[in-house]
């Protein structure tokens, strides 16, 4: 077992939940757990500047391997020197392997070595392999990589996600022995959709080898809550204690209170960033219209107790003009504040970890917000 | 001769050219002249905060009433007590009065008060007249209102300039004489085409009235750099010495190096937002095509000179990428780069106007950048 490229540190676990506060440490800077990191999918997360990132709290972002890869393509990102250089973002960058990207595609098929499929950019074929994905995440230079993995949806038969599980595992076995990169941790993942027994041999299966850390993967792929909620209190706590625990695509104040109350520490997830920018905002009493015409003389600010520039300058009617004229500023405005309330609900989840309050946070949130506890 | 609304102060004058140095003082603060005011048209400059803004040196906005009065009303403005508060802009704002927005309508028509018509947003017809233009902008709450003027294209013949000149000062004694609003400057506006005799004849007649400034209309307009060139140097430096003189629409480094050797202090051009929109950026050595694959490997930043936010943090292969992938962020930093790069220049030509150089900046500028003196 060589030295891992991160410090994990398990701070303190909620007395009555298994909520727990942690601490990362990379090369680029030290990651408070739980913690929510935006996406920026194309080396940019949408409409929003590194200076603003930084403001509302930013601690670690996401990218994606596959996408990087398509553009600005590896000769790009290796003259750069890397994602950290080519964006100049300071802070750690965690990039997914493009498992999940890939199998969302149509017409993919596995090859021996991994599997094939056509770039929605030209329609050439491209095949990616375990050790293709940590060559890509070799010259990103992310502080954390993940491993390709076989993410499958979740009305899958029980015969494809018992493949899936395997194939995810020699995937692993492939990677964890053809990672060779100091600087970098690696990731394994999970999966088995929500076949308890399937899952309970992946999750052997990947935490039988020495990953930095360790995700969960086949959730928020369309299941219903109940369906994550169930995996969740299954597995979650039974993931390593010593290591960080991701759990991947997730970022709804609902999916975020479920999987901190069963241990996870990390999560990434679109949604406040694609709601912002079709005109929907998250507040703690629930999701607000901004195109909706009730705001229209309504001059407060979206949520009186955000701290963000948004809220700190703007009332919801000036936003309301600015999506009925189709204004970008409306768009950065709301991408700003929802990636806030995101920050700002998790740095409040690890105050209430901190003295055994999580049960009681979680309870207060869902009785004076508009969001359902169940979806 | 009531007080007016905003006080002008001629600093100096350069010695060999009618370059002026000015400062104007509003309500809501300083403007220091040559002055470039971004265009914020639909209440804001489009996809920057006024963070950014005043990141950026902007002591001055420009809108539009016309735009303001379609979207969001009247009544939305009233309600918010005037566009300061409505978009949280703390400085100065001119607005248009909508008169060549309107002249740019098809199937407009005058009426025995004003011009009628129709919505570009709904199609109903709407009469448009000296006094609800006031009315609109005195709602609006600008620092310094513009009459309506008759505005008509480079090429209309001698009998529709003349007949152009007489409504506008028609509508100038009108506007005058209505304009109710101790708390705002009214600027009037001289028309006459690139007809020298109506331009004097339109120049008397606006300057007759006890106008806060006085605005040059009815150039960029479509016309050759000639043309506005021997209008600027005819007429320039005849409009009152004590006012602020505003040359409308103009926002080119050739079109601002023109107007202020020829006397003019304000400018406001959608120019450097549009084009940073469209992947092209602004520097001291001519204009960049961000969207080139010449600079995919170019890891300078778009101006190496320049302070903004974009140059000092960002490469031109990153912007590029972010063009390649029709990411906001690229918009976003090109139009913050272009808005610095006019606000920056301006700055530089007040410098060389107080040490009586602006004729030389002038030619060292044309010497080194790739912009042509005439266009």
């Amino acid at each position: 077992m060589s030295e891992s490229p991160i410090k994990f540190e398990l701070l303190h676990i909620d007395k009555y939940t298994g909520a727990r506060r942690g601490r990362i440490t990379t090369r680029h800077g030290v990651i408070e757990t739980p913690v929510f990191m935006p996406v920026g999918t194309n080396a940019t997360v949408k409409g929003i500047t590194n200076d603003q990132l930084n403001e509302i709290g930013t601690e670690i972002i996401l990218s994606n391997a596959f996408h990087l890869y398509l553009r600005p393509g590896l000769e790009v990102l290796d003259y750069y020197k890397g994602l950290h250089n080519f964006m100049n973002w300071k802070k750690p960058i965690l990039t997914d392997s493009g498992g999940f990207q890939v199998f969302s595609l149509p017409n993919k098929k596995f090859s021996e070595d991994g599997i094939i499929f056509k770039s929605p950019l030209d329609g050439l074929e491209i095949e990616l392999t375990p050790e293709k994905s940590l060559n890509i995440q070799n010259v990103i230079g992310s502080d954390i990589a993940m491993v390709l993995d076989v993410c499958v949806n979740s009305l899958s038969s029980y015969e494809t996600v018992k493949e899936s599980v395997q194939k995810t595992f020699n995937w692993a076995l492939r990677s964890r022995e053809y990672h060779n990169n100091k600087n970098q941790a690696l990731f394994g993942i999970v999966q088995g959709g929500l076949y308890e027994d399937l899952r309970e041999i992946s999750l052997k299966q990947i935490t039988s080898l020495d990953f930095d850390g360790y995700a969960m993967g086949g959730l928020a792929v369309g299941e219903k809550y109940q369906d994550s909620e169930k995996v969740l209190k299954a597995f979650g706590n039974k993931f390593p204690e010593n290591k960080p625990r991701y759990i991947m695509g997730i970022g709804s104040p609902t999916m975020m209170f479920l999987s901190v109350e069963n241990g996870m520490d990390m999560f990434d997830c679109v949604l406040p960033t694609r709601m912002g920018r079709h005109g929907t905002a998250l507040t703690m009493q629930g999701k607000l219209n901004l195109k909706s015409s009730k705001v229209r003389y309504d001059d407060q600010p979206i949520d009186d107790e955000c701290d963000c520039y948004t809220c700190k300058n703007h009332s919801r009617g000036y936003i309301h003009h600015l999506f009925k004229r189709d204004e970008m500023l409306g768009k950065i405005l709301l991408s700003i504040h929802n990636l806030r309330f995101n920050i700002s609900l998790v740095e409040k989840m690890r105050n209430a970890i901190e003295i055994n309050e999580f049960k009681y946070f979680k309870e207060e949130f869902f009785r004076n917000s508009g969001y359902s506890l169940t979806n």
